[in-house]
């Protein structure tokens, strides 16, 4: 193995020399090499990568947690008494698990004690991060410790995701292949995350809101970088949009419409929005560099509002684009009285209801819009694939709920004389479950949920509740909710207690135009990546556009269970590295079917 | 009917006579004396009207619906006309609703209007109110406004419960009859209640709590009305108790210990403990002023602390009694940092643990402790029944605990990929409602349920929960508590959660002794009426006194569907009349027994 490996190499070797040349990608266990064989050959790295998952995953139990147990504990002992692989050796070196403190290894001790006690098995954990180049051992201890309070098969599943991501970063020292487009991506992603409004700048945390400093110098950054990239014309619009077009080979062609936002929730991640910013610049870069024109222009619109945390004018910068701008919003104030208009003059933007009126597209000169976003749930990170193509961005509707019953003594109340609020809202919250699960792609959610000045002694008289149902289509999420508030009226009916319930929001389904997501998926299989098909289960900008011209998004995985609006959101830089490529087989395929044939 | 009627007469009417005889007590409705005469020979007035009682609630919806609706409107209108009954007119004249401005005219025509289309019947009040003098006309519409709120069904009964009342107090007048002992209870109580901590006092409010100037104020008014009742030796005992003793005839007797306490909880009733103090100071009245002694002396003791609202000392006054004051109590502060001791002090206690330690008493010298308290539950106002015989005091367990799951996504957790803390907690909450239900005499009660900081849309990461079980027996208890703690861990390993449990309080079930209870039977019987037999789900005094010596309680009646701990506890006169009578039963009985045959 002193030279690189190829896939040419790999799929010309017999069974034994292709296990001996994946050797020590899993650890001690050659059967994963073994069952891949006969699976290939392979198109990619990204389809190797993926086949070597789903031999993992189908696997049995006892094979994986043997799998597990082959890995070493982290530092420590192993490492004192040499037993580690030379890989987990170079792994843990890297990232100075191998000069560790005698604090930091009694830590490091306490937390493999625990850790080992409580599922079992060693911690596993990728250490060279999503990026390739190594956790700190602050954030290797503090991942550590948040994974101990883990469930049991959560933690199980987990394990085996970071015994993929080692692999894959083994896999690519192998073929000496780097991410370099993912890795822009991921240094991206951190460069723009210095900027973060005041209180939360510092403390790793990010905040961007609207038209705020930290927000501004987003707006420059990308500026920058999009002129850097080489596209044609780049500006920073009436409401803060920072859009660059880059040309197409003819001045009459039609444009394609891409982009995310840039801003954020409060103390939120640093890829939801900015990911899919991020990747149509890196591909305009590629294009640029080769000097490479396309028969269709490429706008890239950075979005300067999606989130609605500073203003209640959620969407107001792709609403801009499709003339959904309410000039009335100019006068809303923030939390610290600042009106919109106010700060956008302090941004030095015009501030004038005509100026934003003027940002509306005219549909007719553009051939669609897509949008890259970063998945926001657990789907691809359970399911171990890297991409999946969006089918439709739910409709959601939201309602606000109490029940009244007849507060009364827990001790003296007959169970047959009460009127308990809260349970009717159980059983509520149990039919609400058991319907939204009848249908794919529908969730139902009852997040907020209390009995207000409770006492343990006290049959509650009122409880307060939210639901919060969507699905991939209107009607699917409307039959749902129908039966939800029917069902509550029966339950109520039953226990004899009334209700009150309201709409709180209600937003329409946004299908995916087919031609769009057939494209999406065909730059998927071009990767040798399998086609998983999703729903979002979260708005995006991409709803508000398709509401003027057809649209389609791809996601890309999240790791740590997809969480998002949180700062342990995560992608990797591989991962990046196929949306980035993703996007640019969607430009090629675009541009085929544009040529004569 | 210009002489008082009499059960004499009434028993030897006939079918027709009877029937006349009782027109009028429910309007425009002789089925309900037509079905009561075969019922007869009455033994009491309250089995007469216990017996019109059971005739109304045997009668099928669309009877009762009939007698609702054959009562005039309040007021108003019908007054206006005319049509209203010589009964009605004259109840609703004496209590100044004939006398009525426009403005409290267009409120009640108002109200009359909501309250009919809601319920379909007109607003039925005994305007009489529970002493039978009568409600103010402010009362009145609060009542009004109050029920508007209520369920159907239960407004259905409430409205029943109205028309037995209005009964009740047309029998009183025709039989001449008034009850003045519970009257007298009834001013007893007014009177108490117009002593209230600072805050609480002028508002309609009564919060007396352990040795503030309202309590003090409390004893010494219960020292005069025991000195006032004939009481032989009255004192204030070294923890605030008052004690009134009625000697025997003999000096060697043993003594029937009897009494309940006068401290309330924050914005309570005026009811809760004093009933049990008021009802044997008036038998006492009663025994005194006929010259009466019995074989036992009667101690009575106003227990200064039950609740544990201004130190958590909860049964501090009965604990004196059997031996369990700690002293370190002594040290314990207020919410604005005055020691029990210097609270002590400043009622001119002696505050010392030895004194206190003194109050211990010797269960030889005593027959056993009965105790008379409002119900503080529905089941006798549901019955309609004045009073009902305690068979234990249930035994109880409380839990807090939290389920704990994963925050994620409403939108993009699909459901089977959820750790949904709030939904394993509504299961829970099925499952103890159910559990709770299968067995007799057992309630269980999520009275506190939470999901912290949840929002509309994010499954919930955490549930906070409080667990409530109480039963007749410790078994049955820890039955039911052990089967919902065991569905709760099925729950969380089902649902892939984790959960904490703490137990926070457990105390034991105090069953009354057979003998005594088979002595309130007795008394209650001797007043023609039925004996219903039931727990008691909230504890009592007579559960500390009862671990030394024998103990049984008497329940009565509470309106408003037994609602406790709140201003709207109530009791009428009529009802209050029974328990002193029965109390006097109680003690003729004894009395009786201990003669030789």
């Amino acid at each position: 193995m002193d030279d690189a490996l190829t896939l040419a190499r790999l799929n010309g070797a017999s069974h034994k020399d292709f296990v001996a040349l994946l050797a020590g990608t899993y650890e001690h266990s050659p059967w994963v090499g073994e069952r891949a064989w006969p699976r290939g050959p392979f198109a990619s790295l990204a389809q190797l990568k993926r086949t070597l998952v789903e031999v993992v995953t189908e696997a049995d139990r006892d094979e994986q947690l043997a799998l597990l147990r082959s890995h070493p504990e982290l530092a420590g002992k192993a490492m004192a008494a040499g037993t580690l692989t030379a890989e987990s050796s170079h792994e843990q070196g890297k990232v100075g698990l191998n000069a560790c403190t005698p604090a930091e290894l009694a830590t490091i001790a306490r937390l493999n004690a625990l850790y080992r006690e409580r599922f079992g098995f060693p911690f596993m954990l990728a250490v060279r991060g999503p990026r390739g180049d190594g956790l700190t051992k602050a954030q290797i201890i503090a991942t550590f410790e948040r994974r101990l309070e883990n469930h049991a098969d959560f933690e199980f599943a987990e394990a085996l995701r970071n015994v993929h991501r080692v692999a894959e970063l083994r896999l690519d020292d192998r073929f000496d292949f780097r991410p370099v487009l993912g890795e822009q991506a991921w240094d991206c992603a951190e460069l723009l995350a210095r900027h973060s409004d005041p209180g939360f700048a510092g403390n790793g945390q990010l905040t961007v809101t609207y038209l705020t400093d930290a927000h501004r110098a987003c707006a420059a950054q990308l500026v920058r970088w999009m002129r850097e990239c080489g596209f044609d014309d780049v500006k920073i619009d009436a409401v803060g949009n920072v859009v660059g077009v880059y040309r197409a080979a003819a001045p009459d062609a039609k444009t394609l419409l891409t982009g995310s936002h840039y801003d954020t929730v409060r103390n939120g991640g640093r890829y939801d929005g900015r990911l899919g910013i991020f990747v149509p610049l890196i591909a305009v870069r590629e294009l640029s560099r080769t000097g490479r024109r396309l028969p269709f222009a490429l706008e890239v619109v950075a979005f300067a509002e999606e989130e609605g945390q500073r203003y209640k004018a959620t969407f107001l910068g792709s609403g801009a684009l499709v003339g959904q701008f309410e000039p009335r919003w100019l006068d809303q104030v923030d939390a610290d009285g600042v009106s919109m208009r106010d700060a956008m003059r302090h941004a030095k933007l015009p501030a004038t209801a005509r100026a934003i009126a003027r940002l509306r597209r005219k549909p007719a000169d553009y051939l669609g819009f897509v949008e890259v976003h970063i998945e926001q749930g657990p789907v691809l990170n359970e399911l171990g694939l890297p991409l999946g193509v969006v089918t439709s961005i739910n409709g959601g509707v939201r309602f606000a709920g109490e029940v009244r019953g007849m507060a009364s003594h827990a001790g003296t109340t007959p169970m047959t004389s009460r009127r308990d609020a809260a349970a009717a809202v159980a059983d509520l919250a149990v039919y609400l479950e058991k319907r939204a699960r009848e249908a794919p792609n529908l969730v139902g959610t009852m997040g907020m949920l209390e009995v207000p000045n409770g006492s343990t002694n006290v049959v509650p008289g009122r409880c307060k509740f939210t639901l919060d149902i969507r699905a991939t289509t209107n009607p699917v999420r409307d039959a749902c909710s129908d039966d939800v508030l029917a069902e509550l009226e029966a339950i109520c009916a039953r226990r004899g207690l009334s209700f009150m319930i309201e709409e709180t929001m209600r937003v329409a389904a946004s299908p995916s135009a087919p031609e769009w997501q057939a494209r999406w998926e065909r730059a998927v299989v071009a990767l040798g990546l399998p086609v998983h098909r999703m729903p979002s289960g979260a708005g995006h900008d991409a709803m508000k556009i398709g509401e003027v011209m057809a649209q389609a998004m791809l996601f890309v995985r999240g790791e740590n269970a997809g969480i998002s609006h949180n700062p342990l959101e995560s992608s990797n830089a591989d991962d990046m590295q196929l949306a980035v490529e993703a996007f640019l087989q969607l430009l090629d395929g675009l541009a085929a079917e544009s040529e004569p044939r």
